[in-house]
């Protein structure tokens, strides 16, 4: 059988987007080839083909999941003002602001189009699924947009935030391609939660090499969530045991209007360093990572399972 | 029996949008309580009461039509800057511009949620229908935007752009309510082929009232599309008949930089009057009007087809 990173690779890569009018539908195509990982439509084909599910039964969901993530990047992107995305120009740099608006909009549309072909005796829930998903993700980006301006954001909220941004649509990935393929309940609510801890330590993961990370590898430059004052794990952290002098220090250089980019990386790292927040995060990050790779061991035994469980650990050791 | 539209208005105040996080959802609340004439629930509701369906098996449909329509309003303000809409400030210019895109983005995602709670039986053909629909809308403003680039955009261009942007929710509205009720396929595409008519006769009759209306019951002030140059009907026509001094004429006042608003409406209306643009377009309207109300002798004689058929005609006759 062709690899699931294989299948998913040929199937978005003949979803075809040569159709008129090309100002909508030219953007779509240049989004959802620039690559990246496919993480989420290679999650739900391999929980189908845990419980023996044809691949085309499950695919039309895969994709869907694999548009609606390149859409939320594609309106992120745009509201972000962020000028590149996997080494090419955003959609709203090189065609502006409103066809990034129009062009996401369609792509939201394909990926409900994509799910209309779902075998309709899965369809309801399937669709309401990704509904409450869909949903979930757009709240994440609130809260997230929301914490920018609040002072007392603790690390619960923040959990539940990217629970929301990041977690739900790896969780519903693994849910969809289960259920699609008719496992039981309690496999499919397993995946879930598999998907939620996965993405809450991947998302921490993440936060973690924006400051610790090897710029070698890390594919973004080192240090810009502290130069945007981004809220991050880190930051939280930093923000909840700093006291005295450091969390002045800390208020300072979140204050501050002018500074040169390698000072103020170096100094709030330093500020980090101080109060471990580099073994608090990695407390964390290992506890959600065990608890998803814990849960396989309840699921059927078989090839998938363990592809699905490596696939997972790659995700979470990525160099640091 | 409750009123279609008494039932229509208190089904869309039911909806809640009260909950967390608000930098979401008041927009959407905002928006949806705006008023408007909720033309597209009604005649789904309406269509569905003509083939003996129950209320409650219609209103997710005909709700999730009117927050996709509104939705489409929100995101199309943003993209042509507009400010006022319903005699309010419309979203970007109240919230901002990210608001706009994101809580638009999640209006999309309700109409999608409350169409997945169309009876199961029906859903799949409603979902595609809806899908299909939303596609050509986005294709339709997406034209409607190359138009504004292009010299050389003809009557049949125009009627098929305003059909995806216009006719086929009005068509689509009609066909789901009667497909939801159990509608005959003929029945249900003759309902179809009304709203495509009726989109259109209701379009080009806006066309004309942006000139020719009364300035006391049009709503916007006359002469917004000949100020800054829309392709419309009028001025696609006036383009195709202008000859001589007169097309030089016209095309002065298309490249015009500077001028008095007053002056520009005045000279163009007087070209659309000197080419007989006003009876074309009459012509035209009165043609696609009779295509819809002569098309309601094929469906069942009922006391809901009379009150679909004088909807239809207060559509139409709304005063010049």
């Amino acid at each position: 059988m062709k690899s699931a990173e294989q299948t998913i690779a040929e199937a978005v890569a003949a979803l075809d987007w040569s159709r008129e009018p090309q100002g909508l539908y030219a953007p779509i195509g240049y989004t959802l080839s620039s690559g990246g990982k496919r993480i989420r439509p290679v999650l739900a084909l391999l929980a189908a083909r845990m419980f023996g599910g044809q691949d085309s039964d499950v695919l039309p969901a895969a994709l869907a999941l694999e548009v609606f993530h390149n859409f939320t990047l594609l309106h992120d992107d745009l509201m972000d003002r962020s000028d590149m995305r996997r080494g090419r120009p955003t959609v709203h740099v090189r065609w502006g602001a409103n066809t990034a608006v129009l062009s996401g909009d369609q792509m939201l549309i394909e990926a409900y189009s994509l799910l209309a072909r779902v075998p309709a005796d899965r369809l309801p829930q399937v669709l309401r699924w990704f509904n409450e998903m869909a949903t979930q993700i757009c709240e994440g980006q609130q809260y997230d947009v929301d914490f920018e301006q609040r002072d007392d954001v603790d690390i619960r909220d923040y959990i539940h935030m990217i629970r929301l941004k990041t977690s739900v649509l790896l969780a519903n990935a693994l849910r969809t391609g289960a259920y699609i393929a008719g496992a039981d309940e309690q496999h499919y609510n397993t995946l879930y939660h598999i998907g939620i801890n996965l993405g809450l330590a991947f998302q921490l993961r993440d936060d973690l090499l924006d400051v610790y990370g090897d710029p070698a590898t890390f594919g973004k430059p080192i240090g810009g969530d502290i130069c945007c004052n981004k809220k991050t794990y880190l930051l939280i952290d930093a923000c909840n045991h700093a006291q005295g002098e450091t969390a002045e220090e800390l208020r300072r250089w979140l204050r501050a209007d002018t500074f040169r980019r390698e000072d103020k990386i170096a100094a709030v790292t330093d500020i980090y360093n101080r109060l471990d927040v580099r073994a608090h995060v990695e407390t964390d990050i290992e506890a959600y990572t065990q608890q998803a790779l814990g849960q396989f061991d309840t699921l059927p035994d078989c090839p998938e399972r363990e592809q699905l469980r490596q696939l997972a650990d790659q995700l979470l050791n990525r160099t640091v």
